[in-house]
């Protein structure tokens, strides 16, 4: 036998994704559009808010062939123009045309977390229609660079086509246009709803769509207020693997374990940095540059063991805060009763996250049973519900115990925010049942729920009232009547003032049980 | 403002899978147990099958350190074992020690799709226990090489700590040990129902397992009768985008169109290729090096139009068969009636592929209620089942049209076969809801569901056939005895023929009915 029965060979990380396009949500022409045109977006809105500005955001959908009649799935191009922060022009090449090149590889909330999306976007527009992605862009308002890019799957990197310089007219941001093969008519359904569910979780942005067929879809700003951009912080220990270890003991410039630990951690200073060498055996003094391989295994042995750790601090985190999503669900929902749930911080794997859940109620646009409105770092995620763990959660709540009736229509609303958010897929579909999550979550929903039950038995018992008040408006006339007779009384005694007019006469007409 | 705001950097694909280990299956100490035992399994079934050996594979999982008395999770040393085919030494480093680098990128059927899942185990076990994977091969049985190999994340590369050779005494074959942290407690059940499904999809082979507690179990291989090995195929015409032709015309020798393409598609011959080629308009004598940007773009559009290339050959494949499955469902469930459906060979995407669909009804084993059992080139999928295209099917069928009763014990198996199956992820959980498959599957249950109808009515007819002779049975003696006495004969008519007693006699005892 010869070793030409079996072929190895290496491939780029360009062509890992552009032969396993599955992975990252571009599998058929209509998802692989809905897909582009949501990690543009994204892109741009984390362009905009991680630099404090408030995104004005244009996306425009055309038929290639503008004067095509062909029916789908054919050529589009997408366009998404930002205010953002811009892109320095010696990183465009590499930002654009090279895999596993990005600014998403930091300890910090952003929308991206793969630096994969907008890259396979451009991949898959190359592949099926043969164009180069042009990128047109700004840092500093004065001076605009504009790049025509192809990606070299196979060596996995930029070739560039066209490069040139012009004036920004004062306009800072980044512009990305480029052509795919998609299905719009398949994907619209499913886009128009994604706009419409970012505009309830970015309140604070303008977005502005317009369709193939050039319909013009508005989300105007409802509020100025943004939150504070997230700040990158140090990985916490309860996070820390071998790996991790090694890097952060060859990057540090301290040469003593307290301080390499106070200064590498999160939320760990001198005082836990000398508890916890005390607890391990470490002496403090120690250079951590000597640590063996052995001693390594067990400092990180006694990190996971060890529970007097600060929990990971949320200040870092930029959640929708309760106004911000009570605002986005009654804009968008019109419901008869909000209730919003806020859990404080929590942690799964040295990971911070804050869970936040919203609850509608009734109104005009919620239909009867219960629909899930899913969101993870304001992004809404349309696609594979039933592995989240947010399904998960409302499946197993024991709804009777909150007196909600059979099929009232509800709409729960789930957003997490975290430096890490635990995605089972590239493609940002959906998250995995980390147990810390799921707890949050279900103490989020119970909370919800516990203030519906409070509004319904409310609703209920003045429902109940009113009954009785009627009643009583139909009998006490003839009670007081009668009793008037038979006392021999001329003038009625005044009962109305028992009852509330105002209060009885409004219901009277539709209420026909009595 | 200056660069320094936004942070651009590059990470290698080791780095980027250490970081997202979630999409690969390693989310926890359980989770991260089952992934490696069954990539590893898989790799080493896929190292026989491939080459036509019957599989002998043996896997071991022991505590790391046997002495110890702590819970889960803890340090498991994982050992998997195989007769296959072995792997050439020098190869060896890169094939455990890069992300990328593999033997499985070919457009054939097998296991393994993505090279990465034995790499993801080897690297979770290296970050979580500090220890390198030790990894025995011999490809002629004469000489064998051990291999210590560690992976530098950043650079993803091998680091070998130690190699040596020695004499193989005559066994071919892999042999990998890695240590990894992981909750065996947790995992038991999927990893032993795990085993459970493998071996009912490969009869052929030999699988030994011993638990953590030592305990041993064994599926012996039940037929020595093995599917053929898969076949390497051309690509299909259907599949093709403008990077793949580009690829093909680069490394093609042929220097006209027409014998490009008869030598570069899957079922393409000289004839099929001159009716194309008239049909977009190209000269068959043309250098398909002489191509343009335009002309490619112009020829994969129309590729995709063209309706007479033939479906693409299955002959590649490597489906179950009906008497394995049949054999394979019988041996693990036991049921009171099994039926098996197998749909002709179909394609998505220039990908070809064969559904396979088992039915089982009764029994002692399942229970009531459908069960569904998921393989995909015989590889058992258990985990995220409700975002599966099988799931989808199931749920969409009209039970009620196949007269099947209310939570009546079944269970639905379904393999799927193909040169790429369409997971959704790197961990190889679940399959997308492609519109063919999903069609096929479709099909598939249907017929197996008609032949469940058939089989349900016939017991209902006969169990009605048997309560008419119970009557008969109990009434003719007396009517016989009241009609001799009317006529005042001595003699009973001998009724006795009319009945087949001993059918009737059988059954009396439980029928209570009447």
């Amino acid at each position: 036998m010869t070793d030409e029965r079996v072929e190895f060979s290496e491939i780029s990380p360009s062509e890992f994704f552009y032969r396993n396009r599955d992975l990252a949500g571009f599998s058929s022409p209509s998802r692989a559009l809905y897909s582009a045109i949501r990690e543009l977006f994204e892109n741009s809105l984390d362009a905009c808010e991680l630099y404090g500005i408030l995104p004005d955001v244009f996306i425009r959908v055309t038929p290639l062939d503008l004067y095509t009649t062909d029916s789908d799935p054919k050529a589009y191009l997408i366009e998404v123009q930002d205010n953002g922060f811009g892109i320095p022009p010696k990183h465009v090449p590499k930002a654009f045309g090279q895999v596993f090149f990005g600014s998403k590889f930091q300890l910090k909330q952003s929308r991206g977390m793969f630096g994969m999306g907008g890259k396979m976007a451009i991949l898959y527009g190359q592949i099926t229609t043969n164009k180069p992605v042009s990128i047109t862009t700004s840092v500093d308002g004065v001076q605009a660079f504009t790049f025509d890019i192809l990606i070299d799957i196979q060596e996995n990197a930029p070739i560039i086509l066209k490069k040139s310089s012009h004036p920004a007219e004062g306009s800072t941001g980044t512009t990305v246009r480029l052509a795919l093969n998609g299905d719009y008519q398949r994907a619209s359904q499913k886009v128009r709803e994604y706009f419409k569910q970012a505009a309830m979780v970015t309140p604070y942005a303008n977005i502005t769509f317009v369709d193939p067929y050039g319909r013009l879809i508005i989300y105007e700003r409802g509020t100025k207020s943004m939150p504070p951009p997230s700040k990158e912080i140090l990985p916490h220990p309860y996070g820390m693997d071998v790996e991790a270890l090694r890097r952060l003991i060859r990057q540090s410039k301290e040469d003593i374990m307290v301080k390499f630990m106070s200064k590498s951690f999160h939320r760990v200073g001198d005082r836990v940095a000398k508890k916890f060498l005390d607890y391990v055996g470490f002496d403090q003094n120690r250079d951590p540059k000597s640590l063996s391989n052995d001693d390594i295994t067990k400092f990180i042995r006694a990190l996971h063991e060890y529970d007097n750790f600060l929990q990971p601090d949320a200040s870092c985190l930029s959640p929708l805060g309760k106004e911000n999503l009570m605002v986005g669900i009654e804009k968008e929902l019109g419901p008869e009763f909000v209730a919003v749930a806020t859990r404080p911080p929590s942690a799964y794997s040295g990971f911070p996250f804050i869970v936040e859940v919203g609850l509608a109620y009734g109104g005009k646009i919620i239909p009867s049973g219960t629909k899930l409105f899913r969101f993870a770092n304001r992004i809404p995620l349309l696609y594979d519900e039933a592995n989240d763990v947010s399904s998960k959660v409302i499946n197993e709540v024991d709804w009777k115990r909150y007196k909600v009736p059979q099929n009232a229509p509800i709409a729960i609303i789930t957003h997490i925010c975290s430096t890490r958010i635990p995605y089972k897929t590239v493609g940002k579909e959906y998250l995995a049942d980390r147990p810390e999550l799921e707890r949050e979550l279900k103490n989020a929903v119970r909370e919800a729920l516990r203030k519906l039950k409070l509004y319904l038995s409310k609703k209920n018992s003045i429902a109940m009232v009113k009954r009785k008040l009627n009643i009583y408006s139909k009998y006490l006339p003839l009670i007081a009547k009668f009793s008037t007779e038979l006392s021999g009384a001329k003038r009625l005694p005044r009962y109305d003032r028992l009852l509330n007019r105002k209060q009885i006469q409004g219901d009277r007409e539709d209420d026909t049980e009595i």
